[in-house]
């Protein structure tokens, strides 16, 4: 899979995407993922990419052509996707489909926004990944890969390819517990120890839609 | 404003929140924000942190002591929050309220979880981004922060502190334009040409519900 990243802060998305499970996924060449530089796309000798909205108002507007430009160089048209707080809510449904893409390409606004023209000439996904105001996509956009990567297949250790987890089969996770047995007077539950299998899983279900209801009842009603 | 992030990967925190607006916030002592290694926080030779969970399975779950013990050397007990799937889902609201509190701390897990014993002694607020399956609480947290840091009085430039963004006042934002006045062969909206104020903010304000009609018809409802 191969994922491009267009933004105006480069820098800032190469650690995080040089650390953990996606740097390692970038090791063993189950991902590749190349940051673009928005500003490298200007033709202007100061480099700027933003100026002043029409109809006034404070924030400052990503220009139409710096952003064109840096889709239109990479090879073979990926699939483009816009993070915007007026984008779909990301779901993992959303997350296990784009994992199955060849080639995606992000784009993270800054500022106040990008010029609407483009964004209409181009017609990206629209994608948020929720209700709040953040200052630019690039957060926005690694946490996308991040979830996409992890269900590359090979990318997830064994130890760790989890299917038990929040959100993956509609229910919030059951407690979990390790050692010591006892930790500040608090023992862990009984039934863990038994070595009972079919007990275990009815336990961890029962506690998983015990939680899902209390926390997050919402999700129960689909 | 103080910020104490107690994770694995300091280092993935840290170039994050030395870029943009987080990294001049932090300049300007604006909030002073500090990443703590749980892994400083074992008492073992190998600096373990994790170990299996208890009633087999796959996953590795964080143990309670070094979590504890991270979160008992910060100064002053500030307001503990910690990063899951199970918490309740991050709003612009949440983030305000956030926004005032003097000193908060923020745990990222990592692995399959963390021992829940920990969670039920240091009864943290639990908040997540948004429904999806990540690797680890860091991007959560940094996405939380950046939210928050935006908020501080002060943090944004004056061409920054817009009020007219997408979630502020529950609708979408309008579309943007800035130069040049025709690019593509699309022109920008007349009515932004105008100069005439309030017509200019009642096609924003006509806008901004259409598109929030069209692409967030759930918003409208509450």
């Amino acid at each position: 899979m191969k994922i491009d990243i267009l933004t105006l802060f480069p820098k800032m998305c190469e650690e995080v995407l040089n650390t953990s499970i996606i740097g390692r996924a970038r090791e063993a060449g189950l991902v590749e993922i190349s940051c673009h530089n928005i500003r490298d796309f200007t033709d202007n000798k100061h480099r700027q990419v933003d100026d002043a909205p029409y109809g006034g108002g404070t924030g400052m507007i990503i220009q139409a052509e710096p952003v064109y430009m840096s889709y239109m160089h990479l090879e073979g048209k990926p699939h483009l996707i816009y993070m915007t707080p007026q984008g779909k809510p990301l779901t993992q449904d959303k997350i296990k489909e784009l994992s199955k893409i060849e080639n995606i390409a992000i784009l993270c606004g800054h500022y106040e926004g990008i010029d609407e023209r483009v964004i209409e000439e181009l017609e990206p996904e629209e994608i948020s990944i929720g209700d709040y105001v953040l200052t630019g996509g690039e957060l926005p956009a690694l946490v996308l890969i991040d979830a996409i990567c992890r269900m590359i297949p090979g990318v997830l250790r064994n130890e760790e390819a989890y299917q038990n987890e929040s959100h993956y089969d509609g229910l919030l996770e059951y407690p979990q517990y390790t050692r010591p047995l006892e930790w500040h007077g608090r023992k862990v539950p009984e039934v863990l120890l038994s070595g009972h299998h079919e007990n275990i899983a009815k336990w961890q279900k029962k506690e998983a839609i015990k939680r899902t209801k209390l926390k997050r009842p919402d999700l129960l009603k689909d």
